[in-house]
């Protein structure tokens, strides 16, 4: 077994890929916006990333996302609800917290099964 | 390998087993109370979301809990510590943050071993 | 495969070991302090744990770190580079919560392989 990692920096990298699973970084937006935008830039870039190690949204295992103020809530969630793949949500749970920058309205961490695995009916 | 979905709505799994591991979304009260009853309510919802996959909180692997105010640290604490099995917690962690709901007062993620997992004498 | 847990008491693990991945507690200063001290502090808890079981912080696979207030972001930063092995960070978040105690500033969890794993060049 071996641990791979991709985009290393001085503080943390944005995947790990390790015994089948892969672990990402909380994922954000640069640009700032309203939360329904940033939260598409999160989610695009956790697609960009899982498709690097040849997985995708299909194979989450398990999210944790985090808004500033619950005021975000549902707009975060449309979006959000947008985005998995139906009867392939990954588990889920949700807070509100004090983020990075005063800009940064919800940041998102998953994890994913790699891309050769079958996915059950449900 | 495979991934199972339990409970699966718009927005996530209830539960995801891949690998020997089940995750489990943030459980919690529907019914509002103390946080003492809360937390009972959340981790009886955590048992029987186990035993539908064959395990059980002997086997929990890892645990975060989030609250609304340190001031319910005891009461929650004290439900806690009645429902693990002693030698067998998991890890845990636990801070403050602002729920889904303002009636909520506590919210439980775990993930667990499957059931056929050997427990090692501690 | 089975289950190993490590410094058990009523409440939690502060290590679990499970199909080659190590979960540890949330780990935190017990002397107070400036957020630069706790987190050296939580960290050398890390390393210590860590060490127990045959690995190492080369081999982190995910952290979270919570801390009080953002405006500790840059020395908790600071510490944190200067800890993880150069091209071979976990992935990362950090966000801002109310922890267990005034006293507290820093609360850092991570997981990590085992020891025997291979690291990939990045």
């Amino acid at each position: 077994m071996k641990i791979e990692r991709l985009d290393v920096n001085a503080r943390r990298s944005r995947l790990v890929k390790y015994n089948g699973v892969v672990y990402l970084s909380g994922q954000f937006s640069d640009k700032g916006g309203d939360v329904a935008s940033q939260t598409r830039e999160a989610l695009a870039k956790i697609d960009e990333l899982l498709a690097r190690v040849g997985t995708n949204k299909s194979r989450l295992l398990a999210s944790e996302i985090w808004i500033t103020s619950m005021a975000d809530f549902k707009a975060m969630d449309e979006v959000w609800n947008a985005w998995v793949v139906p009867g392939n949500p990954p588990t889920r749970c949700c807070c509100a917290v004090e983020l990075g920058d005063p800009e940064m309205r919800v940041e998102v961490m998953v994890s994913a099964a790699l891309g050769d695995v079958e996915i059950m009916d449900v």
